[in-house]
């Protein structure tokens, strides 16, 4: 037993971490992003090992795993420091609660968690792993990566808390100008680009504020501005375009 | 899309991490610590909120969940520094794998991940979480605490990798000197040591490097020292004692 075990202090006081990684995603701002991984599993990342962390034996068996933990920072939420309490979306943003009873990206220490697919590990230019569903945003750094171990992360009896409250559900439709875009865009770049922007539209990707108010909205992923406009239950992509078009 | 995104840097360099909470357990040292979290049960753990993360609103609407997530750091482990491989306990110690295909604590960052069952928000003195199953070492400290949501950390769908290795079954049996100091201990403090003690061995604990050649073991659980003998798969506790008397 040390010392410290006898007061109230934890052995160490602030420490240094460092980003093993960064992250390369289609969420190149935070509007769309679901709000948690899973939700979208068209959603493509390719997590950049960083040196000296990049070393082939450093990921030595790693793809006997299905699924990995990834520990990173919500490096755009640093700068806006932490709450004590948020209001989660999924409780239609009116509801309070402890920033620790949430899984907001205002917290102490600014660290997120997310279990996501392994599809690959790509030693074609540097070493990587390509991962689906995920919720990062394009930047995000990296902390730690786990293999997901099932009979100690899966928790059957786990209870829903408030996150199991169900909202009515979306219908996502294209304009065919839209539609067409997309598959031009599929075509030359093999992103599942309509696929994608249904999923992320059926999570009601809106801050509550903004419901039941403004009927148009925009969100980019990769480098598309999506506008998609809103009535009742149907949400309607009406245009999609290169962000450069719009310079 | 931030100038970040696009060279190989992430956005952000080094961070400073402050341990938001410290935790009491019975394991004070390092031997007998299951090698994943939800192993032991009966193991009890306090997680005492520091200041300022102390306040009451902070973990409003906690209690609605069954399990958190404590993300902490292997404070142990840190003077040693990380290793780029290592050979998990799971692979009967002789196989190598990437310390990312583990959940070893000789990791960059360090930074460990464990999801425990919370039993109680306890606000008698100061704040702290009362939590059973976790595989933390006394003085532990910790950065985050997040609900469990079973629909995006629970994943049906996940292989067991190289987890799913099973031993030979292992049967726990106490001298009657001990069985006695078990049930005195129990009345006296409200622990379940013998319990406990038995769910700690069914666990083998024994380091690879270990097996098959000593007979004789010693760990520590709270202030008492256990010592056990193997047998094939039979492990019998033939002492129990406090450790003032040892001195």
């Amino acid at each position: 037993m040390t010392a410290d075990t006898k007061n109230n202090k934890p052995d160490t006081g602030v420490v240094d971490v460092c980003p093993i990684g960064v992250i390369r995603s289609c969420y190149t701002e935070k509007f769309g992003i679901p709000r948690q991984p899973g939700m979208a599993d068209k959603a493509r990342a390719r997590i950049e090992l960083l040196a000296p962390y990049d070393r082939e034996e450093m990921v030595k068996e790693l793809d006997v795993f299905s699924h990995i933990w990834v520990q990173f920072l919500f490096h755009d939420a640093i700068k806006e420091g932490w709450k004590p309490t948020v209001r989660p979306p999924g409780l239609g943003g009116r509801k309070r609660v402890g920033v620790f009873a949430s899984r907001s990206p205002h917290r102490p220490n600014h660290i997120g968690l997310s279990a996501v697919r392994l599809f690959e590990i790509d030693r074609k230019s540097g070493l990587s792993l390509l991962v689906g569903g995920g919720d990062f945003l394009d930047g995000t750094p990296v902390l730690d990566i786990k293999p997901y171990i099932p009979y100690s992360d899966s928790l059957d009896g786990a209870g829903p808390g408030y996150s199991g409250e169900n909202r009515a559900p979306v219908h996502v439709c294209f304009l065919k100008e839209a539609e067409r875009f997309c598959y031009q865009y599929e075509q030359e770049t093999g992103r599942e680009l309509s696929g994608l922007i249904s999923q992320v539209l059926r999570q009601d990707p809106r801050p509550a504020s903004q419901r039941g108010r403004k009927r148009s909205f925009g969100f980019r992923l990769w480098d598309i501005n999506i506008r998609w406009e809103v009535r009742n239950n149907v949400f309607t992509v009406v245009e999609c375009r290169r962000v450069q078009e719009l310079l």
